[in-house]
């Protein structure tokens, strides 16, 4: 048993900005303990895939991933930004590697079987390789995953980055006496009113979420990421914490909303 | 000492095709020893380049990469054909890490100074992190690296993929009892007529290759390739070999343009 690891999932659009991920650079510097990195793609991918032609397809809102649009997402998650922010971290001597999940083998998913829709190529975790991980982390190596994982018969898989990240901390509950799952937005955490910074939920336990989500305060993308955070809980992690940066810079002092049970 | 190091570079063209790399990923897997993976992006960064808008500069018949080529070929290079490597050599059992210089600070390079020409975001190596790339193959994993490399102050760098397999070859060289490089192009090897695959030269020696070069036999892409050749044979590397799929199969026994001092 080691002593602390942290998962921090970054929200992709945040990383357009090369003073952001310098920020980030100097925040994981700070973190005692192991750390691992999990990121998504953001708006990048859209406006790529739009330079290139493809018109984005939408279900229900959920946009559907063809073959062009993994192209697309694994240009921009796995290339661009993936390589920007291990090149911006290893100036703040964070020593890291920048991975997909068929890297290592380290994510295994499935893709998502077609019932009513046909979200094409995403896919659903079936197996971290918490070996691999932990064998880089016991290097002094920071891991830093994009949203891209694979099934291990040759096909890449768009992933969700929190449930990655969510899934990674899960896994990792018996191998270190804490682990603190982090999720960066773009706002000090989660509000009452998104407007109003002065509206912060300090402390949100599931029975008050579940209110919140009645009264449609938590609505839309805020709502599967509170589902990955009360999953964590119940799978062991220690801390959970929605929050971002700058509205916090000491990792050992965190702030925004903290996740009860 | 360890016993054999195989550094295999092959051509980013070739990789446009998924079955060429399950070929590449059955002849990897019949490979005795250590092995790495060095390959470039060819003509699909032009590709990609021209549906985002961007316009190719030539510079006496050299692409010149400006910040959003660079992003480009960052794209295609770390992203959509490093990844595509990765998880179709995970399916034959080629436990692979997909690289570039900026992961684990593995290839350190300096900007290609202004002289009369400013090539822009070009790197020319200063550095190899051969303990790090070392403690990966130790650990039975093929490093698969793509050509671009950085500068350890937060700058990506665009970078010749033979100059890189070439100088990870040369640096190796004290580490093993014998360190291979093996060139893969769309060819059998080096023709007199390029036309003619019976026209291959089995067998290239430095006298020769000045003699060829003379007679304009030898020109253009293959002089640089011919030169990283003869100076990785300087610099310890047993066996140099200039060939490709499917003219071979078995990686220990070569065919091909085998080059000698």
């Amino acid at each position: 048993m080691e002593n602390g690891l942290t998962v921090l999932k970054v929200g992709g659009s945040l990383l357009e900005n090369d003073e952001y991920i310098k920020k980030l650079a100097r925040f994981t510097s700070k973190i005692k303990g192991h750390k691992i990195i999990v990121h998504g793609g953001g708006s990048k991918t859209t406006e790529v895939s739009k330079m290139m032609g493809i018109t984005p397809k939408m279900i229900d809102g959920r946009r559907v991933t063809d073959a062009d649009t993994l192209d697309a997402a694994t240009m921009v998650y796995a290339g661009l930004y993936n390589k920007k922010v291990v090149s911006i971290f290893q100036k703040y001597d964070c020593l890291s590697l920048g991975m997909s999940g068929a890297d290592l083998n380290s994510i295994r998913s499935k893709k998502r079987p077609v019932d009513s829709i046909d979200y094409g190529y995403v896919g659903d975790i079936e197996n971290i390789n918490v070996t691999a991980i932990r064998m880089l982390l016991k290097m002094g190596v920071i891991p830093i995953f994009c949203a891209i994982t694979h099934d291990n018969d040759g096909q890449l898989l768009n992933t969700n980055a929190d449930t990655i990240a969510t899934l990674i901390a899960t896994q990792m509950t018996d191998r270190y006496d804490s682990v603190r799952l982090i999720f960066f937005m773009d706002r000090a955490g989660v509000m009452m009113d998104p407007d109003d910074d002065s509206t912060l939920i300090e402390t949100l336990d599931f029975k008050t979420y579940k209110n919140l989500k009645m009264d449609s305060v938590i609505t839309l993308g805020m709502i599967p990421k509170l589902d990955n955070a009360f999953y964590a809980l119940i799978k062991g992690v220690k801390e959970v914490w929605i929050t971002g940066l700058p509205f916090v810079n000491d990792p050992e002092n965190l702030k925004g909303t903290r996740i009860f049970e």
